[in-house]
């Protein structure tokens, strides 16, 4: 994604902190409070400008959501969704996903999305990959027992490396489509990259693996 | 595939019974005997015309390779390279996959080669497919501890079903391809099928999975 520098970014960010909170640690193990309700959360690592966790969170009012995102001058894009459709079950954290596990409780979250993250195509760079084990790794500790990751990209490459990374962590499989817009699978939400990509006629690749730490 | 009724096919069988085994119940962990030596002997299930067969023992004259095929019709001319090419490291069962048990032992077998393995497409028929549940089983207790099943279609159904399938029984994915004629995966033999069908740009793909039994 090209990134540009939005000298007002910060501003608008820290105007609306009820939507992009800020000092996210001090609700570690108690967001259930930061969005007064008990429903399920699931988070979105890479959330970039939030069409696909806006679409989500109309689609699913009795799911909460947050979406992950490093870069300011694109999370302000998400941000504006969020005020302009008044979202109540969505929020942002303007945060490196490395620390997800300072921000969340094991077991607070239900599910994580993975939607089109960097391939970082260079071996040298698999560690950066968002599939890679170490990501696993805080995915599985922040999410309950038997959590799901659902994961889509139109990169061919990524794909494969996912697949052998789930699957070597000890995840089954539970979904598999190799061409996602020519399936049968229903209630997608597309991300504002996968609506251009796939108008080009691109492949998206959708996964959905789960952790087996079930007792 | 298209099955040709061949009247002289039972006949030309019966004649190279050093080639295609007859009554193969009775070599049932004595393999190795047949083959005169001790090396790894590795299956194909559908081995139809025996290309990919054939072209595996000349590039690999330290294995032993088995081809199951069930109709005569096609397994001769299989049958046909091993006469023409003198293949002295490859043999033929004109057998039921349903029954591989009766023929093979106990941890016998080294890796399972499936390829272009009929799709049965319709959902009430999904238990023929060769990557079906029971026929893992069946692959499972011929295989040595930790063996593998490498398999390879242009069919992007089958593909999708079998990895879940393979991930669904405990299997772990080693490789994963979804082009494999533009991957560089190295000393690739295609089958009939697969030439015949990448030529018109079908992509192939391919995997290689593992059962996890090893103590």
């Amino acid at each position: 994604m090209r990134l540009r520098h939005k000298p007002w970014a910060k501003d608008f960010i820290a105007e609306h902190s009820q939507y992009v909170i800020a000092n996210p640690e001090q609700y570690k193990g108690k967001w259930h409070e930061v969005f007064g309700n008990d429903h399920p959360i699931h988070i979105e690592v890479g959330t970039g400008k939030g069409q696909f966790l806006a679409g989500m969170s109309v689609q699913n009012p009795g799911i909460n959501y947050i979406g992950i995102e490093l870069f300011d001058s694109v999370i302000v894009a998400a941000l504006q969704k969020i005020v302009d459709q008044k979202l109540p079950n969505m929020k942002l954290l303007n945060v490196n996903a490395q620390n997800l596990t300072d921000y969340f409780d094991d077991n607070e979250i239900e599910r994580v999305y993975l939607n089109f993250s960097d391939p970082w195509p260079k071996s040298r760079h698999s560690k950066r990959r968002l599939t890679y084990k170490s990501f696993l790794e805080i995915y599985e500790k922040i999410l309950v027992k038997g959590g799901e990751v659902h994961f889509k990209t139109d990169n061919q490459g990524l794909f494969e490396f996912s697949l052998i990374s789930f699957s070597e962590y000890g995840m089954q499989l539970k979904f598999v489509s190799l061409d996602l817009h020519n399936s049968d699978f229903e209630g997608n939400i597309m991300t504002e990259y996968e609506e251009k990509f796939s108008e080009k006629g691109q492949r998206i690749y959708r996964v959905e693996a789960k952790f087996m730490n079930e007792e």
